[in-house]
């Protein structure tokens, strides 16, 4: 299970790294959708590796095909099916870790839970490759969402030692940003951002980080109490992207430090507009959106898979080992994920407005 | 929407905090177990306010009737239906709030969603109050996992500024946390924190703080990839707890700086079993458990309700105002908090063991 | 489970028969709308035993206290969930068929799946009994549709041999059905049936029979392919019905003998309009509304509770028996199953339409 | 909507007769089942058209690649999905059907639901070749549940008007039923139910009929009281099958002229198991299996396509018209939906026992 989401739009996901493909069914997406095939290739390109020395080498051709939903460019009202095949599959690199479980891999629970007939192959079924269908959904999404005013951005803030602090954006803010090499304001600290990762590489290591994503234009009133509150839809599918082991809206962990006093966010009329003097909660209260921007930001670990030699087990044999894979990895996927986040979100919003 | 959760085990909340009462259906929970009142009544208590000055005055008879679903003290399959009567309402406290959006509050995005037929006594349908019955599901569950050797237990970390570093716990360092006033290990932090609240008290404030969760004797295996983590089932059903804003899964936003090589987590044979040298997944993997303790923390923003001034708009003349709360409020809801997490974390392990 | 259903409506009902009470939880029913006790009770009065000699002498106080999700006599889009206490309960009436299955009933399967657990009295969760709380939140629901122009209705077409034969109603024709002791047209029919349901009650014994329910103003467009099909709706929730044993859409199992020149409903535009010149499909073609009146047919079995003696079995002792039930049973619960039906026919079309 | 269902069992089915292709993504089918592919493709090809002149002459190939989910030939517990391309496609028939609503087709309410954007070509998303990928996953299920000792089957009750009459089998009845043209046990009615299809064929007219489907070897207590029901089930997945217009359980709409002591199914203890005299009921009661087989009956309508004249609306010109539809049409269908149905039954029946 856990390959279906959504209640409104409901999403159904499937396939393995390095089986035939992977995918993604769509249902409910509104009839005569035009696809913005640029905008969605934009996307996919940014979540595609091989680009530049940040990330793998392995390159991962993520042509999709549509198998249903679209005709003659337009959404059908049919459920929107697509297929991405797997190429550029070096298998054999992960048969001889059949045996032996990659540390903070999903190997060893995948490997219990489906009693060993689980493609161990790229990490099967687990692996980050599955986002891709992902940022396709949520491509659709943004379109949709963007015309009703509704626009979602993302940013770095943090990687390994080195943090970007800034607050109060506007959209307008973030037009260069996807042009950049890391999607950082000050160039300054993007440089050092590039030297943390590149030492990672270098060290045969990986290093983590910190991504913001902003929800600009969401009207006031959308959300539910309790178990549908906007938080509630947002963090279920941003634990859905692999590597995502935390999740703050607004000031996050910051508020436990706070008093009411500071934390609560006042109102005003501004030219008949309510809005508040801070935004400290995300622009999300008792589940639902208040009008302001919804700001999140999630920390994603360090790529797992490093070449370093680690210590081991082989479930086969029983017995400890070490390990040294090989390989091409990411020294660091943040650069990656920050378009799946903002994919997921856009995919959380439509659910509840549709 | 935001009243049903679940799969295989169904929660169905309802109540407002001024109407006739609140309360849970559930469905799902396996005929023929003898309900604990005792154990119950304990963990009722524990969320229950007017224990001591360290929350408000305010006395909630939590007494709930069973309504359905048990026969001679026995489940018998069918649903399980509580009703919680409300008592010691003081509705007028709340009636010159009707206009007036409170700050940090659900009010204003409410009476957008609504269209302003919202019970606004008391927070209505949004009140902390419906997490009692989240707290009878919770202990009914815990009842079923305990005989399956699974414990869940909780511990304040921060309160205000003052912190307590702990690691590497086990079950038994749990036993007598539950009879203190605030569930901390080290007794002069433990005063420390108190001295928070008691000055947020004085200060007519409220002041936030994090509690950690950890679910002791989970087998490796469960959980699924992707849509229904692990993660993702905690974490939406954290965010239904009022005031939750961020939560986060073993070394959670630390891992932003730490690389593969000190945040993986090795495996190695003891005794036949498989185990970890650290736990820093916090014993979640591809969203399935690894055998390892789950580990997460939220955290809980200080209570909006405070008795300082503040600056609001009156929603029906459309007009700034200044708004005085009055009524009794909590000035730190965390001590209360911690059972709602263990309830809803069992929830959560129970909905995927069943 | 089976406690909970729907999608943009969800419902959750809980219950047994000589328990507290029974109830329901409606969650996603719009703000704002006022109630309409007196259609309610109406409503809720068509279903009730003891209203003459056709039905069961037994008793039920159907008042209904409104626990939640209404203030100032106004939905306020919070979970709306209403208790109906048991009353009039003779279970010691039951309590010596604790080891006796009676035929037909849910007795030895419900035994068997919740291993002896469930609560035998009045058939305990089982009960018909549960429908009253259908019978409410079907009334809220057609008070919604019907400001929508939507009006549900129902007849009795068969009585054990006595059968009504008329076709093509319109709304008006069905204005004064529910002030008849049975909602059949023709009063010669109406009391032969009534003959039948009589001497099946002389004859300790009970007869079934056949309801038809149309609902007339639904627009083109309503509906879906595949699983959320109008027809896997609708029967879905007709089958909640206990003695529900078939359901048909328009000419039904008739089709088989058709053939498509004869079966096919062919289209004509009158005023601009476009209409049908048959209604062989019931309104609905490929799961979806065509603007005709939605026809369909549901076969309601015996009543089991028969006084006669039976052949059985003594499930404890694990030996065959013969049982002679006691109580005060319905001959023939076919005219109490119609305001039923027209109420699970409105929540099915509220959840698509909302 | 209206692409996904199931509970443990979850099915998202896509595609449109004439775009790239069709399937099914399956989440929860257990890890670790070899697939019979031989099993599998014997039930492919008896849904499959072209096989004799009983049906159109139109070939599909219904060829599947399996596309994730499925490793050395054994399930791997990650969501299954398959493929089928669209082959022998001849869309040119179709376009000129574009404006013109085929009667009794989904044509015309889909054309208003999805505003004219759905693919009109050969029923697009509405076509019963969408069943194909059912009859994949059903064989899969069927497979897992044999192994449990539970075997579906069906046999033609009606076609026009030749009828079958016959109850009480065994499953070995059943062995030599599949290598017959028609599902029928007595060979002079197979040969007159033939003679009905052929005289619909030359009448360039269709004709519908009736299938019995009976699930032997499942034991007491499987299923839920209500929204659960195993009735409500079955029925949900039936309606999804393009062209049923009813089912019935048991006895069915028999029931209404049968009495309490003629229809009540008494039980016995035979050698220590409990068995009814009769099976009225089609082993359901309060929507649980009860041990005795389960038995179940829908209609078939006769095929909407014929290539007689109708009269029909083209709804872009707004004017009443004549239509003669062109392309290979099945004169009657019941033959190849019998599989389908043995398929939906045991994908209801595994999602209840997971």
């Amino acid at each position: 299970m856990g390959a279906i989401w959504g209640n409104k739009l409901k999403l159904s996901i499937f396939g393995e790294s390095h089986g035939a493909g992977i995918g993604i069914n769509i249902d409910g997406i509104p009839a005569g959708v035009k696809l913005d095939r640029e905008y969605i290739e934009k996307n996919m390109q940014r979540r595609a590796p091989g680009k530049n020395k940040l990330s793998t080498q392995r390159k991962e051709s993520d042509n999709y095909e549509i198998l249903s939903g679209v005709y003659n460019e337009k959404t059908t009202g049919a459920p929107l099916c697509i297929l991405i095949r797997n190429e550029d599959k070096h298998s054999k690199d992960y048969l001889k870790l059949k045996e032996i479980m990659r540390p903070s891999h999903s190997d060893y629970p995948a490997h219990i839970k489906f009693n060993g007939n689980n493609d161990i192959r790229g990490g099967g079924h687990f692996s980050g490759r599955i986002t891709a269908p992902l940022v396709f959904a949520g491509s659709l999404a943004r379109q949709i969402l963007k015309d009703k005013g509704i626009v979602i951005v993302s940013c770095i803030k943090k990687i390994g030692k080195v943090e970007e602090k800034k607050e109060d954006y506007s959209v307008s803010d973030f037009e260069n940003l996807e042009n950049k090499d890391l999607s950082v304001f000050d160039d300054t600290i993007l440089e050092k951002m590039k030297t943390e990762i590149e030492e990672a590489r270098k060290n045969q290591d990986s290093v983590g980080g910190i991504i913001e994503c902003i929800i600009f234009g969401l009207k006031a009133g959308i959300g539910n109490p309790f178990f549908d509150s906007l938080e509630s839809t947002i963090s279920h599918l941003a634990f859905s992207i692999p590597a995502v082991k935390g999740i703050e809206f607004g000031k996050g962990f910051e508020f436990a430090q706070l008093h009411g006093s500071n934390a609560n966010d006042e109102y005003y009329y501004s030219n008949n507009e309510i809005k508040t003097y801070s935004n400290n909660n995300g622009g999300i209260l008792g589940g639902i959106s208040t009008g302001m921007p919804i700001v999140f930001r999630v920390v994603i670990k360090p790529t797992p898979s490093i070449s370093k030699k680690q210590r081991s087990i082989n479930i086969d044999k029983k017995e400890n080992c070490i390990l040294e894979i090989e390989g091409r990895h990411d020294p660091c996927i943040v650069p990656r994920v920050g378009v799946v986040l903002e994919s997921i979100a856009a995919l959380a919003i439509l659910d509840q407005i549709l």
